[in-house]
């Protein structure tokens, strides 16, 4: 955070101050001339940190009386709503799902592409590409890459995980098309037609799509938008149905953010023991955290059972198609799979993107978005604060959505069409699951500033949900 | 053709002679003086390409006498070896064999990667997508492409296709990442696991390696390194045995380059109509054609059950890692099938190889590839036609490669590892069949220029294999 100016030092602490309910909803901050005082900065620099939380929404100005918390993201209601425990079962996933699923990848409100100046990060990105283009050589492309993928690519994704306080070498990694290819290789390599395998409810719908595909059966385990996968739960459909394997994603995973604890990882990872099941962790959101970035799974995987799958595409750009996976006793499976099914990856794009890494780029593009992101999910917080009705929802540490649980009667589905013929799009809760569940909820990102456009989709939204 | 050198369009036309057989082994070409008059060129344009036939080892100067026929490459002796038709087996594939097959791929009796210029087309090519880059605006990045591809690449490709002159829109291809991934889609949609797929014997290695990892049976049909699959071979295996897919390469197929007569395409698909087979077409190799590219099978396809794979590895670069299909009946399937496995190709690339394609850069440099092969090509036969002992070769109208058979106890994949211990790169016959056949065969590629070491390594093959 080297790069940060004073006040936004000053405008993270009394942030993290606040998700941690040192001051509570209604509470009063202390004053400006205290802020000063204790924090060595000038009374512009407080004021200005002040005023930037007060414009997202999370503090309230009351003439005479000081700066007054105003949004407790913590505090708001969370959301309720469990899934049931079901048998396993065949997943199918309707037409009306697969259009939906379609347009929520883009993790927008808006149908359509948008102009506007491309973020520095990058720019600095496209840049190295091109170098790396320009300094192709002699027959370089007469030549597939390496199944592996490029050498220098998987160091700095080593020295990234390095960073971040897990140990990984590049031998452990291979490059792919991204992160559902690098989830769709690890579920042929450890599962067979007809397995079962356990999901977070509501999940990842991608996961959904490529058990149908792959003809396995899916066990949903109720998963809390706040902690991730129930342990307890997980523990009670392994012991009555055989699982072959299991798909977690501990860190923010959509829809709702969750941060799975460490006791909780710990106690999966002794049930994928006993119970010799396959761990397949959807680690893609784990660099879109607001502090820094938890330990994956895969960290604490002794056993050898963790397959870690992730990608560029959630924290620098989706249409790079670049992602990895770390497989674990099935690495070498995975790999061959990855041959056989496409041969190779482009090198000039993985040294392009190796170079921007090296560069620092990445690092610093991470540092501009994790403070984007927070001013999006905040300021979205404060519209969700004002809707009508109950509404819950989730306060997460990093991802790229919230997940809103509304009253009872709301049906998400069925507004969908409506939203669609006014231009906006909704993420429907029903997408998260195969069981029918969740209905009265929905995913809504906050990956996107909130220009004006953007704030009137919102500003539409309860209407058209009839919350 | 239009932008050839008049020199060059004479030496295509002499090639032509020698190839139809106009002029055989040993006969005498027209004087100069006649080539001079016949055709309206100056002498020093014959003699130039005279001359530039003479140093590809096709003709041989006499002092006072002329040019005469030294290389008839249609009249190299052909390969005579026939696969045996056997019953359908589970495919399994040894380490040896995937270790060759990993090598293989590059196409090089060379091992590592060599420096040089690159050449005009792909200095183009990277341009374009340099530019394609430098274009992206907004929230591009934020994006996932459609599944289907970018629809101004899928419109070059219909172009491109219409200039080949048969038709297909662009709404019946899906790009892809490679011919590989679209093979593995192909098969992925049309087959189940257990099924029996017909193949090429020899054949693409890289399909029995699809074939075991989906767990399909084989069944080997015998094919002529001239004129493709034996369709009465074919016959006689859907007679006795129930078939679901047959995977074919009519236009210059790996490992022989062989073209496959129409009147052979037209029985295909009758049988595949009257045996309800889905017909795979792997087409990568249709733009080396010597000639003008032959029609698709594809083409011909009123039955809607042809699938057609391609790529631009082979006709362009191996680093692009795009491909496409058009998946007749299966379309929307595999369509699908790449949205769950894979979400999207990236945008920026495929519009960067649209425009390539658009400003004629993609036709250009096939012309100039065009004579780099035919150059390499006969350089080749020449090479071989020197060798001791009876060798048999293909002489390809395009196709990268030429496939060798040599006297029966040559043993060309106990020759591999010293090959390698050597610094040359072999690829033995047995590795494009699951038999065990073809001990006494190798594919040798004309991919590469034949450049100082590559001419020593093809040199030292005679002693290595024992010829």
């Amino acid at each position: 955070m080297e790069s940060e100016y004073r006040y936004q030092q000053l405008e993270n602490w009394l942030l993290q101050g606040i998700l941690e309910q040192r001051w509570r909803l209604g509470e009063r901050l202390p004053s400006i001339r205290t802020l000063c005082q204790e924090q060595g900065l000038s009374k512009a620099t407080v004021q200005h940190a002040l005023q930037r939380l007060e414009a997202q929404g999370l503090l309230e100005a009351r003439p005479k009386a000081g700066y007054f918390v105003a949004l407790q993201p913590d505090g708001v209601k969370k959301p309720l709503s469990r899934a049931r425990i079901e048998a396993p079962r065949p997943v199918s996933v309707s037409d009306l799902l697969l259009d939906i699923m379609r347009r929520s990848a883009a993790f927008d409100l808006l149908p359509d592409l948008h102009s506007g100046d491309l973020p520095p990060g990058i720019v600095a990105l496209n840049r190295s590409i091109g170098r790396s283009l320009r300094r192709q050589k002699g027959e370089d492309y007469q030549y597939y890459d390496e199944p592996a993928g490029d050498r220098q690519l998987r160091e700095q994704l080593a020295l990234h995980a390095a960073r971040r306080g897990w140990s990984v070498s590049p031998e452990q990694l291979c490059i792919t098309s991204g992160c559902q290819h690098a989830l769709f290789l690890a579920l042929m390599a450890c599962c067979e037609r007809g397995d079962v395998v356990a999901v977070e409810s509501p999940g990842f719908y991608g996961v959904l799509q490529l058990l149908e595909q792959l003809e396995l059966r899916v066990v949903e385990v109720p998963t809390s938008a706040e902690s991730g996968m129930d342990i307890d739960a997980l523990e009670e459909v392994l012991e009555r149905w055989k699982v072959r394997a299991c798909i977690v994603s501990p860190a923010f995973g959509t829809p709702g953010g969750a941060l799975m604890p460490l006791a909780s990882k710990q106690r999966l990872l002794a049930l994928a023991e006993r119970h010799n099941l396959a761990v397949i962790e959807d680690d893609i959101y784990a660099d879109t955290a607001q502090g820094s970035a938890p330990d994956p799974l895969k960290a604490l995987d002794s056993d050898n059972r963790v397959i870690l799958c992730s990608s560029f595409s959630k924290c620098l750009s989706r249409d790079l198609r670049l992602g990895w996976v770390s497989g674990a006793r099935w690495h070498d499976r995975i790999q061959h799979l990855k041959l056989v099914t496409q041969l190779a990856s482009s090198r000039y794009l993985q040294q392009g993107v190796a170079e921007f890494m090296a560069d620092g780029g990445f690092s610093a593009h991470l540092r501009r978005q994790r403070n984007e992101l927070r001013v999006n999910r905040d300021q979205l917080i404060a519209e969700l604060h004002a809707w009508p009705g109950e509404v819950r929802v989730t306060a997460p540490q990093g991802g790229l959505a919230v997940w809103v649980e509304l009253p009872e009667h709301v049906d998400t589905l069925s507004a969908y069409g409506e939203g669609l013929e006014q231009g906006v799009v909704i993420t429907p809760g029903p997408l998260f699951s195969v069981s029918g569940q969740f209905a009265n909820c929905l995913r809504i990102s906050f990956a996107h500033p909130w220009n004006a456009s953007r704030t009137r989709a919102l500003r539409r939204l309860p209407e058209l949900l009839r919350v």
